[in-house]
């Protein structure tokens, strides 16, 4: 008998990050970042590691999505489920009860992101590769079964798939030698929260100039007079060759979005990101039209594959922002990568929060190595917190992410940060008076 | 001291209608039709009833996304909640921590929907009315203030939706007599599911024109020889004058979708329901341009109003099918009418699965009174199962809704059904060899 998926243990850990309030925007003014956490356990002595993001409130309801999956994966002899992750990947997404709850959105969708994600910690544990990598080595017709072409075909079939991974196919060994030996490019949201004040703005800019960065973020959308403030404060501080993107974070309508934005033309903002509804299709096609050269990046609330779609087929977006676990996981974010891919649209994917640094920058290196084989005009997003609670944090070097070496995807908490931030009886939390709950 | 609401109490209720392959679809092949059925109380001597609608397995999950709301809505005063409806609304929609679970869509919105829904139910016991007559007596000022306009302005403003309720406030009184006199159109799915034979589907649809329905729908999306032997049967059932509507149940990408209606076209289908995703806006108005003239129709899938918005921009649909229990309650689908009302697209509602007859049929009444002025082109979908299990079950006659005339929404269950139909523990399922488990 071989190997088995013997367990699915949950834990809902939170952080009290709003009493700082980093990571306070025009729309979540006091997140606590939290992890729907998973760990699946086996009977071979490994576990993989995998988790939702939320910012605080509804994630035991996020964690009970995440136990309503255990009958998907316990029982599963475990190399025929990690050789086959695009056949579990669709017995849970299409599921033919638990589909309604979405179908392949919100809740239920992100739980699935958790699962698949901590199946590919466990699988490249046991192939003794980060995730970029056993990635990056599977075959084009590997990488092309691990994606559901359900509803793609009229933007994307297989056939232009492997079309896409079989031109990249050549350059591999030498853009993994050169990832290897200069990291992937980053870009910092620290300096931009809105409940910093003007000073902590004007050091951070400062700070991320001399940390080697080309690209900082400033959240935008509360009040358009603090918007000008903060925008000159930072644009003074960086120079005129940073990059400074504005993020809204979905606070506009579509006529306030392309006022707004315009009334901001001055300070030269690179791309305005999330400026109205993550659903809006036709909303950020229309704005991306008004607000020219001023580019359209969002994603990191768009729910899956479907919606990425019609993003690029009405040009709503010039930057694809994927995120690491909302879609369903790895595979749904190999179909986002091919679908950036075919229109010729960079990824540059959503991070921050808790531990989607670790995960996400796997897969913009898989997508250098061997999708869209670039790293023009594409950056990650860091975020300069909590990276001490996993066991792997990511290295941000010189403005660039370190290619990680370690096995796995990065996900893997510390045992320590599980209890501590256990919610709400660990002590984190049972000592405080601002709890979590509303 | 006025009267509060003092409790929330949530119920797992599940049917066991996979047994009989009632509701059997091309992707929902084997549902227990399910509600998490939530009970607001008071200390008024008043309670509210509401549910969200699952197929099965994860109804567990919707139940704890109810409980989560908890929060919102005990403790507070019970008139002035109740006058403040598209208050409270925006505070649960709009809790800056909770929305990062949708926004506004799959488990965390129904959860929303049926609280919302048990306090419309709350108060128009209070006020002694069917919910249908009392959105239909307020004041167009009124009503337009329990719609949340955001992301909707570019395509429906307050004045406009003011505007639409204005001019159909001289009719509301002639309408109101019209209604209670004649009932409201439906039409029947009840002989199509995918799992009966037939010399069922034909003795089933020679029942519907002898009750007096004016259209039927089949399931489609299974196997194209089938459907079209299927719908030859049919149509040799009822004759020419029945409209037959298809329901593919979202199975199909684009380009299928067009074959295959095309190949239908001889037994002229009058609308084709959720041919492909119900995410894919341009999809479906790809189809639509395609298949002219038979008509798309959709919406039970669709998540919340910005989706909706979209599709009438975009030409998506002929025939808006919105549902009493997905999207959030009734002040979500009091947009969702004045938008159809603006784009002058009829309104035909989703129902059937459990209690969904009970609920919608008060949006469809309310709208014709008050909002779009009009029946003609507009049918409820009927579906002919477990009513038996509700205190004020929908009476159907010679193919029409007859208006309701107790107070509140429908929702409420009888007491043993959610003793009996308890998951897991209930009799139902405790003695039961296939429970809805994975």
């Amino acid at each position: 008998m071989g190997a088995e998926i013997t367990s699915l243990r949950t834990h809902d850990v939170r952080f009290p990050t709003s009493r700082d309030l980093d990571g306070s925007d025009a729309m979540n003014a006091d997140p606590d970042y939290s992890a729907a956490y998973v760990v699946i356990g086996t009977d071979a002595g490994l576990e993989g590691h995998g988790f939702a993001f939320t910012i605080g409130r509804g994630n035991d309801v996020q964690t009970a999505a995440i136990r309503a999956l255990e009958p998907y994966v316990v029982g599963l002899a475990l190399d025929e489920a990690l050789a086959d992750l695009g056949g579990v990947w669709k017995r849970m997404v299409h599921d033919s009860q638990l589909r309604w709850l979405g179908p392949e959105k919100g809740v239920m969708h992100m739980a699935v992101s958790a699962v698949v994600n901590a199946l590919w910690d466990l699988r490249a544990k046991r192939e003794g590769k980060p995730v970029w990598k056993l990635l990056a080595d599977l075959t084009p017709e590997q990488i092309v079964e691990l994606v559901d072409f359900r509803y793609l075909t009229d933007a994307l079939t297989p056939g232009e798939a492997l079309e896409i991974l079989r031109r990249a196919e050549p350059g591999r060994a030498r853009r993994e030698a050169e990832l290897r030996a200069t990291g992937y490019p980053a870009y910092t949201t620290s300096p931009g929260w809105l409940g910093y004040d003007d000073d902590k703005l004007r050091g951070l800019c400062e700070q991320a100039v001399a940390d080697g960065f080309g690209q900082i973020k400033l959240k935008v959308g509360g009040d358009l007079d603090d918007d000008i403030r903060r925008l000159r404060i930072a644009r003074e501080a960086v120079g005129p060759g940073v990059r400074i993107a504005v993020d809204a974070n979905q606070r506009w309508d579509v006529g306030t979005a392309i006022d707004w934005v315009r009334a901001l033309a001055e300070f030269d903002p690179w791309w305005v990101e999330e400026p109205t509804s993550p659903d809006d299709v036709l909303g950020h096609a229309t704005i991306a039209r008004a607000i020219a050269p001023v580019r359209v990046a969002t994603g990191e609330h768009v729910q899956n594959r479907v919606v990425f779609k019609q993003m690029l087929q009405a040009g709503s977006l010039s930057y694809l922002q994927l995120d690491a676990a909302r879609v369903a996981g790895v595979n749904e974010n190999v179909a986002i990568l091919l679908l950036a891919a075919k229109f010729g649209v960079p990824v540059c994917p959503h991070a921050g929060g808790v531990g989607l640094c670790e995960l996400v920058q796997h897969l913009s290196m898989f997508d250098y190595v061997a999708v869209s084989g670039s790293k023009e005009d594409r950056v990650i997003e860091y975020v300069d917190h909590l990276h001490e609670h996993f066991a792997d944090p990511v290295v941000v070097r010189d403005g660039h992410y370190v290619a990680p070496t370690a096995p796995g995807f990065g996900a893997a908490m510390l045992p320590r940060t599980l209890a501590d931030h256990a919610y709400p009886d660990g002590p984190v939390w049972a000592t405080s008076e601002n709890g979590s709950g509303a």
